[in-house]
């Protein structure tokens, strides 16, 4: 078998057989078939595509790439929630204590990544003293003591894909629906959950620009997570503009516990509700949606899920100071105001805009080897839908650099549009795609 | 200026700008910018193309990335012809002889090239002393002297294309007309012809299987040879069936001198007329297609071409002891003819399997690195139209190795396709181009 010869028939628009994709990914895994020759191939699959059996074959691929994660110890049905990315999406410290609170385990790795802002890890690390490396056995053991551990990968996950991202990352073959759909889902199943609750967003913010093609790639997922055998939901959300308020590390941490707290973003509050129900629906907890949505508001109402988060930082070794007293978050050197030049409605936010606001202020990686400034970020204060008054603070940037916080304050000012006339609120909750299709929500 | 960008903007339908190609292939050739994202951007220009602008921009850029040969110590008017490639194509070695004993200049720079058979030196190497590496000083005094020198290269054209061409070949991207354009005529421009006669292939066994794309490739390349102040025409033909009848280094030779000698292949010999007329006609040494190809004529029936081709190998330090009598060839060690298992009449040959089967003897280059065994090859005896009687011999086989010969053997047979009612021969001219554009030969 030669990679030249899969190139080619890849290019003319033929499908690769399971043996091929198995050739392929080992090869390059391995070192043997050279970056040259799987950018080529890359960009092929960008324009040709891959059929359902080709990207399950390569899912599997990646998946076995690595070791797998056996969560067996860990008591009742283990249930996984991830986005596909999003600017401001902090829905993971909001919904794991929720879920949590309501007696399901939450056993989450999670990576650091590359983009606007660090993963999930990255922001829990603004609270002093937590820590991400957990061991397997630590891992599993707080699981089943409190119910929820959020560590960095305890083992090497489809290494395969870690190392096929890398190269798509520089050679403008990310966004491709087979392509996203089997790097998520390689990950996924190696890190051993028995279901898995999507969060596929769509928007300016999001890979996928259009709804239809959120779905399709919704429902790639779906098959192949069911083809391994696990329960499967997909829920298609907003994208269009950041979620919530705050965008950068500490402070979506912060926005976070204020929104477990009854005050924070309506909005990620929503979600968060919303995502848990299904979660708490694929782990048998409940059979009905509006018994398991009943549980989390009683749980955020009574406080009992911002109980659960202290409890979970606490046993990974983190400060309470700034989880009980949210005004204790350290602020960057700089904190301006920007204020609206004109009155106005709020048309429009680029999501992906503003998160390069994040990017520009040092909150995010453009390089594996970057270093993260925890503390820099921007806070929005009208969202799309909102009336603007001439002067009215549109958004708070924190910064740590005058040079840094002039290009981004030029690009936050792009980043919204404004009608005269009044506009109405993004659709946060727009569709559920099950194994029998989508339907509106 | 980032590559990724570029990258993006291709992948996405974008045309690039004057400067960004420059960027690119300067970028590239230096190695600042890695193999895989030029092999991605390869892909990605395969599929969405290239406009004029682009595919000028990119073959000046390569043309001037090395050394522009100066022919102007020769005196006339230099005339080069260059065929885009095709199975059994020696043509070069026929024409050369029959234009320089009309008078003309042929100062021919080659390469050895990968493919199915070597490049034109690297057949004439077949010739005992042969030498192709000229200096540029006795290159021109030959040219002066003769008439005719063939040389590999003395200077180092185009060595962005080189770096270019390695990747396209390895990534499955060779076959795409701004690519195959700008490619070849930024070695033209390099070479330093004032006028080129381009011999575009169209079949089974060249780059462009359908006319239409043949003759896009042709107007392609004209519109770049005139925007460099050339003087420039295309001659579609015939690659739906080998050139002639040998296909093997030595072999080729062989034929060619036959053919200069009044034997030989008529498909060979006519070709010849017809790109020759056109390079005395671009010479200025007649102002009429009849007049040169009478001239031709004359040159081949009174054996002044085959004198003059002796007269250039002589002056290139090879022997004459083949040419003058051509059974004197030095055979491989096994010859095998294969004969016809039912009558009938050729229906079809696909040339690229045939050279395939040379390949496949020793005969061409998998890699740079592959040595060539100028003696292998195959002879076929049968052309498309051919009558053919069960246990006719339809082509003799020459080669080195057994196993070798077994595959051959049933690869050549696969190549062939029998009609049992009479079929007709292939039309070997074409189309003519020029930069009024396309007329039926």
């Amino acid at each position: 078998m030669h990679m030249y010869d899969l190139i080619m028939k890849k290019r003319n628009g033929g499908h690769l057989s399971e043996e091929e994709i198995r050739y392929m990914v080992k090869g390059f895994t391995q070192g043997e078939i050279p970056d040259y020759q799987m950018a080529a191939m890359l960009m092929a699959i960008y324009y040709k595509g891959m059929n359902q059996e080709e990207t399950l074959a390569l899912t599997m691929e990646m998946a076995y790439s690595g070791e797998f994660m056996d969560l067996s110890a860990i008591h009742g049905v283990k249930v996984d929630k991830h986005s596909t990315g999003g600017v401001g999406d902090k829905a993971t410290l909001v919904v794991g204590p929720m879920v949590a609170a309501c007696g399901v385990p939450v056993a989450k790795m999670s990576g650091r990544g590359l983009g606007h802002t660090g993963g999930t890890i990255d922001k829990l690390e603004s609270l002093e003293g937590f820590r991400t490396a957990l061991g397997e056995e630590e891992f599993i053991h707080q699981v089943n003591n409190i119910h929820m551990a959020l560590a960095s990968q305890t083992v090497n996950l489809a290494p395969a894909d870690k190392k096929i991202y890398a190269l798509r990352d520089v050679t403008a073959t990310v966004d491709s629906i087979p392509l996203i759909a089997s790097s998520i889902m390689s990950k996924k199943l190696a890190s051993g959950a028995d279901a898995i609750v999507l969060d596929v967003k769509v928007g300016s913010g999001a890979f996928m620009k259009e709804e239809k093609s959120a779905i399709a790639l919704a429902q790639e997922m779906i098959r192949i997570g069911i083809g391994a055998g696990r329960d499967m939901v997909a829920v298609i959300t907003d994208m269009d503009e950041p979620l919530g308020y705050a965008v950068g590390n500490a402070l979506e941490v912060k926005e976070a516990i204020e929104t477990l707290d009854g005050g924070g973003s309506k909005d990620l509050l929503e979600l968060s509700y919303v995502l848990g129900s299904y979660m708490l629906l694929k782990a048998k907890r409940t059979e009905s949606l509006e018994e398991a949505r009943a549980m989390l508001e009683e749980a955020v109402e009574s406080k009992r899920a911002l109980k659960k988060f202290k409890e979970f930082v606490k046993s990974q070794g983190g400060s309470l100071e700034c989880v009980e007293n949210t005004s204790k978050f350290p602020k960057p050197s700089i904190v301006m105001d920007v204020l609206a030049d004109s009155s106005g409605f709020v048309e429009k936010i680029n999501a992906s805009q503003v998160g390069r606001v994040a990017m520009i202020l040092g909150g995010g990686r453009a390089t594996k080897e970057s270093q993260l400034d925890l503390k820099v970020g921007v806070v929005l204060h009208k969202k799309v839908g909102d009336k603007v008054e001439k002067e009215d603070c549109i958004a708070t940037l924190y910064a740590n650099d005058l040079e840094q916080l002039k290009e981004a304050k030029e690009l936050l000012e792009k980043s919204y549009s404004f009608s005269i006339r009044p506009t109405s609120k993004n659709i946060l909750i727009k569709w559920i795609v099950t194994k029998n299709g989508a339907r509106k929500a």
